[in-house]
């Protein structure tokens, strides 16, 4: 059962050494490529072996859905852009599109949790949706513990098909208004912090809208925390304060894990979804990578509990799996580099 | 004539001004995007059209040569590696070439001043050799000023070579041992700075080595600058401080500003020419962007002169371009987003 801890192989250690030699030994000073050199030693590892494959299997899964905070005026946009967005991911025209199309990469959107009827969309689109919103996490649970296990389950399920069809990189992305305010209460009910702490701007929000995030967010934190400020089962976490989409994700990221395929995260909600994934099945940050720096507080908290420093830092605030998928070509790259560049000893002897 | 400044074109600002409005209408929060939607504007104003051309001609040209200093013991490897790597990029397996073929740019690699005879590598690399390495900047000026006016030249001719061939941006690249000290001199001699300021680590040398290029460094500045620790005129500069090849650089730059053509800035190389080109013809510096931030602290003093930020932070330090062409992916974003994304009007209605 999800609620029950289960550890996660590792990537593999003995690869990742002789990654690391393999990169000392090429045409370049010591460690002169930074952070490609980790990069590319954890890819080997990840796929056990070295010189790593080229990365060119790209998948991106973004979940949709809606959540109840929204009607206490926490965001900048109104419910309805969820649904409008997810046609715009059919029709390829979102950010993410745009940027998984230059990347070779597959983007597929699912509406896991959305507040209206897309039965219009394509049928898979809708295959796996779970209910539409969620509760007012500042009143009430999101969702119900049995629908965050199911959730959970349909996350690993997806991730499966993705495995199947033969990732060899996953992007997690996400659509859904006011989706910040449960991934920074998350975070906070993952790490012990309160409000303050995790609060962010959302897509941009004003000052009004802010005092009424911070608020949502501590009677949010009041109502379902422990005295420490926390909630330690995981399952309880997505259900008190996160979604269906979140946990959807969050069993995605744990399957991804379990199955030995490397994941790129995205912004504050898939690292909202890494750090519950994390409790789940402890082991399992070791398949992530930080694509992006978010502009949200409530990240940063969570990348360092992962332990994970991002590959890009510009600003972006969008969702949709977009930072991360900007970031795609620099995985590429490391990959690349550890397969084709010279060795020393070809240049200039041994 | 090069002493004589001259100033450029800017980018199309009304372009920009139209760019930057249609991002807003994108189908994303106002700025969600980050520093992709300033770099798309500024595509958008170098092309003179929006939304932008996609950046598909990337054309990266590396130009190689040796240093006296490195007599003085400033490098962490010997002057021969300048020589195999020429090589190396004519093979096609040095890092700034795998990184290239990922991005589909061409590489074009020049032995300006090397020390060692390269004619038995194809008769375009060394077309435009113009001397075998330089004068120890500690003790002697690196070039002749008739050198370094005809270096500038060449540097033209080249971009123009370049840009004729279709360049839509353009990536400097450099191969040299020794080559920070010379940048570090330069860029400390166009902003007044002392040896302490600008030295760095280059591809990483010892104590004993960083106490050798400091006192190189220092004692080069005290040589050739004036009581104000400048050098006014950036021909005097290249040639008293610099060499044939950042020479080359400095013409390339500025050319390329002059035919309107964007140019993604490597590491303290490429940005100490990126100075001296802004000095030789004011506004230069708005046909660049900066790739990445190298390890090097004068690169830091050269970008805050030259208001540049860089768009990827990756602790990179191997030089040849290699760092501006692992940031080529998101410049290419950048346009692509601009371009491909849906407008909000379309989605949701005006």
């Amino acid at each position: 059962m999800p609620t029950q801890t289960s550890t996660i192989t590792p990537p593999d250690e003995q690869v990742r050494a002789v990654a690391l030699e393999r990169l000392d030994g090429l045409a370049k000073p010591l460690g002169a490529l930074g952070r490609l050199e980790e990069v590319g030693a954890w890819l080997a590892a990840c796929q056990g072996v070295c010189p790593p494959e080229p990365v060119e299997r790209v998948r991106a899964v973004v979940l949709a859905g809606d959540h109840g905070v929204t009607r206490a005026g926490v965001s900048a946009s109104p419910s309805e852009v969820t649904a409008a967005m997810v046609h715009a991911f059919v029709a390829g025209v979102a950010g993410v599109s745009v940027l998984a199309r230059q990347h070779g990469a597959t983007v597929r959107v699912l509406d896991i949790g959305v507040d209206a009827d897309l039965s219009s969309a394509p049928a898979d689109v809708t295959a796996h949706k779970l209910t539409r919103s969620s509760g007012s996490i500042d009143v009430t649970d999101a969702i119900s513990r049995d629908l965050a296990v199911r959730a959970i389950a349909v996350g690993a399920e997806i991730a499966d098909a993705e495995v199947d069809a033969g990732a060899q990189l996953l992007v997690l992305g996400d659509m859904g208004i006011g989706n910040t305010t449960p991934s920074a209460a998350l975070i906070a009910a993952s790490l012990g912090l309160d409000a303050a702490a995790v609060i962010g701007r959302g897509t941009g929000i004003d000052e009004a809208a802010h005092d009424r995030k911070l608020d949502v967010l501590a009677r949010a934190l009041a109502r379902a925390c422990d005295d420490d400020r926390r909630i330690e089962d995981p399952v309880q976490r997505l259900a008190a304060l996160g979604s269906a989409d979140l946990a959807v994700g969050t069993g995605f990221l744990v399957q991804a894990a379990r199955r030995g395929v490397p994941v790129l995260l995205d912004g504050v909600i898939a690292c909202a979804e890494a750090l519950v994934a994390a409790g789940l099945a402890p082991g399992a940050e070791a398949w992530f990578l930080a694509g992006h720096r978010s502009t949200e507080p409530a990240q940063a908290h969570a990348l360092a509990a992962l332990g994970l420093e991002p590959l890009i830092d510009l600003g972006m605030r969008l969702g949709e799996g977009s930072g991360a998928m900007t970031a795609v070509p620099l995985v590429q790259s490391a990959a690349l580099l550890v397969r084709e560049m010279a060795l020393l000893s070809d240049l200039v002897g041994p």
